[in-house]
């Protein structure tokens, strides 16, 4: 996935011209606490925030010019960059969005905080069943009962506490990509959990093979 | 992971009677665009964001009672929800922060987007190769190059690209876990992808154990 994929299309840029009165109202209408300011060929010259427009409006500066901050504070990503360096730019930096410009430097968009999380949490919502489905159609041959019966297995194996394979069952159809890894402790531990389940599980099938 | 977990403690808050100016001094003195507005006794009764702020200096509001929202605008967790309610609401509804209360309804910190952007990508952001490690410490008596060979053996099934065990190694160490969910069209057929390999690798095992 590349940042412009990603990108927020409905943002607002000022110009250096323009009155901090004007920008406080662009900005409220769309609301955006962050805008790029652009000259006339719309590449990116400076950044301004809600912290700057509050400032000025205090003090009563009249052009977006007195108060941006200048280009070399602006961190950007290129339309063509993978979304990741958009992700941690944030991440790292606390951004509420990162500009995306384009070869000529101009802004053709903007990495908002809250879409990253939109993306992001798809991922992490995903039923954990839905794994152990991915699972069942790879191995073919496995019926589902099988399948639960290993992870019941697996599971008093690494916790100690028994549980019968529709309890399991239960537990799955509820649970969350996102939250098993919190509770397993981890991507990793919750993979090899995982792992550990189609081994038995093939492990019996071979078994039952030999008969 | 609880809410409380999650969020960030280094909030301002301010109450009905400050002003505007004031309000606007203290949020871009700890770099907040959006403030909770409390009581006496802490409890929360109205929201601010910088947008409000912007329009109360312009019309010259002297108060924040004069251009908060109102509680019942406000969506909030409590401090025992789970993490992922704080997720959904901002992904849902574009937040930059989520406020989080406890019984009595006292704001006791902010789900900053930036937060959660920072918790999801470190998940993003692990080597796929640590999924490997985690495969082979399962599998126990596989060996790195056996798992290599077999992953570059899927691959091709999958692909129908050929690809060498080293390309293979080559290719999963520099690649990240959210790379590799975008590359192969999600996370279940990334794990359909692995279990595929450790089936293999199971097989050959048992494939050598039979002569």
């Amino acid at each position: 996935m590349k940042a412009k994929e990603l990108m927020d299309k409905n943002f607002v840029y000022l110009n250096c011209d323009d009155t901090v009165i004007d920008a406080s109202l662009a900005m409220e209408d769309v609301r955006r606490f962050t805008c790029p300011v652009v000259n006339e060929n719309k590449q990116l010259v400076g950044w301004v925030t809600s912290f700057e427009i509050t400032k000025g409006l205090r003090q009563g500066n009249d052009k977006i010019s007195e108060i941006m901050s200048g280009y070399e504070e602006i961190s950007t990503v290129h339309e063509n960059d993978p979304a990741s360096k958009a992700v941690i730019l944030t991440a790292n930096n606390k951004f509420v969005t990162v500009p995306v410009v384009n070869d000529d430097n101009q802004v053709i968009g903007m990495v908002r905080a809250c879409d990253i999380v939109e993306l992001l949490s798809e991922l992490y919502d995903i039923k954990v069943y839905k794994l152990y489905e991915a699972m069942q159609h790879q191995l073919k041959g496995v019926t589902w009962d099988e399948l639960m019966a290993a992870s019941a297995l697996v599971s008093k194996k690494t916790t100690g506490v028994k549980i019968s394979p529709e309890e399991y069952e239960d537990n799955i159809m509820n649970s969350t990509f996102g939250e098993a890894i919190w509770a397993t402790g981890g991507l990793e531990k919750f993979f090899a959990g995982l792992i550990s389940v189609g081994e038995m599980v093939i492990a019996r099938k071979v078994g039952k093979a030999k008969k």
